[in-house]
C-alpha cells in the first residue's frame, strides 16, 4: 500500500466529550484545579476517545526495530549485532521495556522492519523492508517505496492491535546507530543546527558527539532535506524503525486512540508523523525529557510537554511505559472518584 | 510514650548492599546510565533495606487528619467540616488517594490524631489527640504533651504496618487549613520569611494569600520558633496530623523502610522528622512538585529531588502513590532485567 492512498485524516477531536469532562473534574471531590495536569490529560483523552470518562482498552507497545548502515561511521559504541540480540533479548522477556511494560499492564509487540540479519522468532513480526538502511552520511538510507513500506508496517500493525482492543498506544525502538537518524530527522523537520540536537547516545564522549555531528552534517548535505516532502527526507536521513514508529502514531491519529512518545528517536517519528499528516499531535502525550539535548527541541517543535525528568536515555518504549501509569491514573480519577453530592462533601465557601 | 525515651537511631544505610546494586545495574542488558534516576533510585533502595535486589513489600499509605484552629483567621475557603467529610470519603473509598493507591497497589490506612468532631468508622483508627488545634496565631497550637503523642501516633501506626509486611510507606494528610501549619513550620524550619513560603493551598485569590502570609507572620511573632526544640516548633505552630506524619517518616527511618514524601504539607512534616532525628532523610524520596511556593524550597531543604512537576496541589498523598509506582518500577528493573550474560548481548566496544 501507497502513504499517497491511505486516507490518513486525524480523527476531529470531540470537544463536547472533552466538555463533559472538564465538568466532571470540577464536580470531583477535590479542589478545583488540585489534580494539575492529570486534570487535563484526562479532559485530552475523552476528546480523543469521544467517551467520558474515557474508556481504558488494552495497553500496546510497539517496539519497532532495524539497523543502520550509518554505523559505519563509528557513531555508536555498540556493535550493529546489538540490535538483533536486543531484539531476542525483547522476545525473552528480559530487557527493561517487558519489565516496565509487565509493570504498567502492557503488552509488548516487536515489530523488525529492517534488522541486517533476519530473525526468526515466533515473538517476532517479520515486516523487514530491507537490511538495515544504507549509510545516509554517502547517499539516501532508503528509498523512496522502502519509506512508504516501512511506515505502512507501523500503521498496519497499529491498526491490528487497535483492531483486537488496544486503546492506548506507544511506540518503542531498538536500532543501534538510530540516534544518529534521529539527529538528522530533527535537524531537517525543525530547521536546527546538527550540533544543537546531536548528543551522546549509548555512550560517546566528546570526540565521538563531535564525529556525530560531522557525520549528520554530511549526512544532510548528501540529502537536502525539503520539509515538505516528509517522505523524501525519511528517505534521505531516517531510519526504517522510525519510519514505523510514525506509522503506529499515524494510526491512532486516525483511529483516534491515545499514543504515548517516548524519548528522542520516538519524538523524530513524532515529527516526522506531524508533517505526513498535520493535526496528528493531537492524539501523542510526552512522556518523559531524555538526556539527549535534542529532545526538548523536538518536544517544542511539536507543542509537547513531558510528565518525567529522569535522566533516562535507554528507548525501547522505557518512558512511554512509565508515563501509561499516569494516563491510566488521570482516567482512573475522573471516572472512580466520587462527586461532592455523592460523597455528601461541602463545596468552598465560595459557591 | 514520650518521643525523647523512644530509641530513634536512623538505620545506617548498607553501602555493600548499595554497591552490589551499582555493579548489578551496569550488567543490566542496557547502556550504563541510561535509566538515569531509576538506577541511583535501585541502589538507594537496596542500601535502606540492605537487600539487592530490593525485595518489594506492601505499600501503605497512613492518611493522617486532623483539625486546626487556625481556621478561625479565613485561610481557607473550605469550611472545617470538610476534613471530617473527606475522612467518610476515604473511607468509602471515593477520594483521589483512593483511586492512586488502588492503582499502585497500596493498602490506605485512615489515621485520625484531631478532627473537631469524633468521626465513628471502622476504617478509621482514632488516636484523637484533642479536637483540633488551637488558633496559632493567639498562641501554641498544641500542648508539647500533645505534641509528642501526635508523633507517636503516626510513628506507632507505621510500625504497626511495617511489623504486617510493608516495605513501602507515604503519609498523606487531610486537615482544612494545614497549609497555612505547614507554611509557619516551613518558614519557622529553613529561617525562609512567610511570604516565600506561603502560597493558595486549596484556592486563595491574591487578597487571601496576602491574609495567610499576615496570620502566619502572627503565629511565628506569638510563638517564637526556636528550630533546635523541633517538639516545640510544632507545639508552636504545627497541626496534629503534621505531627503524625513525621512520626510516620521516623518509624521508616528506625525501621529502614523507604518512605514516599508528598507534597508541601508531607515535606514540611519531613522537615520536623529530620529536626527529630538527624539522618532521617536517608529513607525519604520525593514525588512531586507542588504548586505551593514553599514546597520547592523545603525539598531545597532536606536535599530531595522531585521525580514529576504535574503542578498538583490536592494533598491526601496522592503524588505519593504516583512515585510509589516508579520505585517499584526501580526496584523490579534491578530485580527482572537480564544481564549481558544471560541474553546474549554484547557490550559496547569499549569493553
Amino acid at each position: 500500500m501507497r502513504i499517497a492512498e491511505m486516507e490518513l485524516t486525524p480523527r476531529e477531536p470531540d470537544r463536547d466529550a472533552g466538555r463533559a469532562a472538564r465538568r466532571r473534574q470540577n464536580d470531583l471531590t477535590k479542589p478545583p484545579g488540585s489534580l494539575g495536569r492529570l486534570e487535563d490529560v484526562s479532559v485530552r483523552l475523552c476528546e480523543i476517545t469521544g467517551t467520558c470518562p474515557p474508556r481504558p482498552g488494552k495497553k500496546v507497545v510497539i517496539v519497532c526495530a532495524a539497523d543502520h548502515g550509518v554505523t559505519e561511521e563509528g557513531v555508536s559504541p555498540y556493535p550493529s549485532d546489538v540490535t538483533v540480540q536486543m531484539l531476542l533479548n525483547f522476545a525473552g522477556g528480559g530487557a527493561a521495556i517487558n519489565v516496565l511494560a509487565r509493570l504498567a499492564g502492557a503488552e509488548v509487540v516487536l515489530l523488525n522492519v529492517g534488522t541486517r540479519t533476519p530473525v526468526e522468532h515466533q515473538a517476532v513480526l517479520d515486516r523487514r523492508v530491507r537490511d538495515g538502511t544504507a549509510n545516509m552520511a554517502c547517499g539516501p538510507a532508503m528509498s523512496r517505496g522502502e519509506a512508504e513500506a516501512c511506515v505502512a508496517a507501523g500503521l498496519e500493525t497499529a491498526r491490528a492491535a487497535i483492531s483486537a482492543g488496544a486503546g492506548m498506544l506507544a511506540a518503542g525502538e531498538m536500532g543501534i546507530g538510530n540516534t544518529t537518524a534521529a539527529s538528522a530527522l530533527t535537524a531537517a523537520f525543525t530547521g536546527l543546527p546538527p550540533s544543537s540536537v546531536v548528543g551522546r547516545g549509548t555512550g560517546l564522549d566528546d570526540a565521538g558527539v563531535e564525529r556525530k555531528v560531522g557525520v549528520v552534517t554530511r549526512a544532510l548535505e548528501a540529502n537536502p532535506p525539503d520539509p515538505d516532502d516528509p517522505l523524501g527526507v525519511l528517505a534521505g536521513v531516517g531510519g526504517l524503525e522510525i519510519g514505523a514508529m510514525a506509522g503506529v502514531m499515524l494510526a491512532c491519529a486516525v483511529e483516534g486512540v491515545p499514543v504515548v512518545i517516548d524519548g528522542f528517536i520516538s519524538t523524530s517519528a513524532a515529527l516526522l508523523a506531524e508533517r505526513l499528516c498535520p493535526g496528528a499531535v493531537g492524539v501523542m502525550f510526552a512522556s518523559h525529557l531524555s538526556a539527549e539535548p535534542g529532545h526538548r527541541l523536538a518536544l517544542e517543535a511539536l507543542g509537547l510537554e513531558p510528565f518525567m525528568d529522569l535522566g533516562m536515555r535507554l528507548g525501547e518504549g522505557t518512558g512511554s511505559a512509565l508515563a501509561m501509569m499516569l494516563l491510566e491514573a488521570s482516567a482512573r480519577l475522573l471516572a472512580e472518584m466520587a462527586t461532592f453530592e455523592e460523597a455528601g462533601v461541602s463545596r468552598d465557601n465560595d459557591e
